[in-house]
């Protein structure tokens, strides 16, 4: 069966007028939000899930858009009618967070108060300032509760983090490949992500392009959305051409991809907010306000959950997911959780 | 017991000045390789141990030396009077590789065909070119045979490499947390760091100090290296300041030693050097001139082998050595496996 496409979405804005406190203690003097919406709100505004988007992310999660009418949104496999997120049932909302650089307010916006790009003077953001202000906007379309909040990575930190902010507005809480808080070893290779574009000279020199670091970056992380298993099957050591030639251009089939990710997206994303991306990944750490425990953390949470976790995934495997099962059952709430055996994908 | 140290070690050389043709099919017109002793050659000169180096390391494995008074060799803790590799008992030799930057010919020697230093003309080695010179050395010696062949990492493929090229000279081999062959995963790893340094500016104008590019290659290097367990033992998430800063300073322990690591490494390493050695792993695989299967690479050996693996180790993880253990018993070679429990280290 060939599912119908949802064709081509059109974005909308939630312009926010008053003063958004981030968890930093700064001030953002008003926002825009970019987002889009798939599938119909039933008369009883019961049917609305929102979709959060990992590090590099948007708010074009499916369908096609007027800038790029062949290649569908990053989760159309997911959301469209007959789909997991069927729009023939649900009201899909799908938005570009504060400090992403795809139409909602980041580093690449004017700041009002000076006329100029935010640019480096962009404040931090962290999950909890993203989860405070994808209420407003459930406010401003007049929904009361959530169905579901969904997402993957630090999506699904999202859908957690909104369970212990607001579990009065949300019923279900769908946290796909994520953990309670970053390793050290997470923490690490977002430190050399950063390190990458820091030391750009470009970046130095207030460009806001530094393509090598952004693309180093980018490379880096591709590396640890693939499970070894994809790279091994997708590439394992194929040659680019039949022998070995003792030089520095590709020869490894996986040299040319990650090159390849490398180019196509230090030209199009914003560094610095990949740099507030994976900021806001090292600080989440919901338990830290609860004595450091998770099971405090989600003890006065009334969402049901489900827990996704794939069996290839390295950066966030199955035991991290297991960690928030694990303290959902101490707090006797209710839980789902299914290991999701092949490989992990992005 | 305090084991009796080697005290302050002279390093010796070994000229050879003949052709040396490469894997490649380039010629080095004569080298010097730099090395060191420990113990002392019997008589029948039948109890020499010959030690390989893994990436970043060098002829200085154990003892002190003239320069670096207060901090011993790199694998110090395993070579000397009474250790794992005694020297009470073995003649332990350990050499710096072709293409190194510790006093082996190598991307920082003067060629002595245009008296001008190799820099990027310096030819691509490999691991049997490595294993070809170390045999040289053996010959120069005056060693028939060494007792084992040792390393760990790109060290134990070396040790690997040697029984399958020189069984006649090599009675033992030890390959610790070694693999047969690099994943697509350890090959992406490499170009990261690769492309670290090639697109530091200071790579493309030659200056071979390509600082920032080398010091990213490092950070990534010891996360690969440093097992995910070591790391959540050592730093957490442990902030250095006691709260979020929200900026882009250290904030996290680990941020601090990875700085740290980079800085120091990228002040004294080579850049060409790393990018050669990042080669040699990629390169390494000995089934290749074997229709593919070690199985047929290890058939002519004559030597026992040990091989190692640590339980913690993510990049030579123990199914790795564990493909090794697995041709050499269809071979029906004479084989001991042993995973060691608890983490890798470098």
């Amino acid at each position: 069966m060939v599912s119908e496409s949802l064709g081509i979405i059109e974005p909308q804005f939630f312009k926010f007028e008053g003063d958004f406190e981030l968890e930093s203690g700064k001030i953002l003097e008003g926002f825009n939000i970019i987002y889009e919406t798939y599938g119909n709100l039933n008369e009883k505004k019961s049917n609305a899930i929102l979709i959060c988007h990992a590090l590099s992310g948007n708010h074009h999660a499916a369908g096609y858009s007027n800038e790029e009418k062949n290649k569908a949104g990053w989760w159309n496999e997911l959301i469209g009618p007959g789909k997991a997120f069927d729009t023939n049932k649900f009201f899909i909302v799908s938005l570009n967070n504060l400090g992403g650089c795809h139409g909602s307010t980041g580093p690449s916006s004017v700041n009002p108060k000076t006329s100029k790009i935010f640019g480096k003077s962009f404040p931090l953001v962290t999950v909890k300032d993203w989860v405070k202000s994808q209420n407003l906007l459930r406010k401003h379309l007049g929904i009361d509760s959530w169905h579901a909040v969904s997402g993957g990575s630090l999506g699904g930190m999202q859908a957690l983090q909104w369970a212990i902010d607001f579990d009065k507005h949300i019923k279900k809480s769908i946290v796909i490949a994520a953990a309670p808080k970053l390793s050290a070893q997470n923490i690490a290779f977002n430190e050399v992500a950063r390190q990458a574009i820091v030391t750009d000279p470009d970046f130095d020199q207030g460009s806001f392009h530094p393509k090598r670091g952004l693309g180093l970056a980018r490379m880096l992380g591709h590396i640890t959305y693939l499970s070894e298993e994809m790279m091994k099957e997708k590439f394992g050591r194929d040659l680019k051409k039949e022998k070995y030639e003792y030089g520095f251009d590709v020869e490894f089939e996986v040299e040319s991809y990650l090159r390849y990710q490398a180019d196509t997206f230090s030209d199009k994303f914003n560094a610095y907010t990949y740099l507030l991306m994976t900021k806001a990944l090292d600080y989440f750490d919901p338990a830290r306000g609860f004595e450091n425990d998770l099971n405090k953390a989600l003890d006065r949470t009334t969402t049901d959950f489900l827990i996704l976790s794939f069996s290839s995934d390295w950066r966030f495997a199955p035991e991290r997911s297991k960690e928030i099962v694990n303290a959902l059952i101490s707090s006797k709430k209710s839980v789902s959780y299914a290991e999701i055996k092949k490989h992990a994908g992005a």
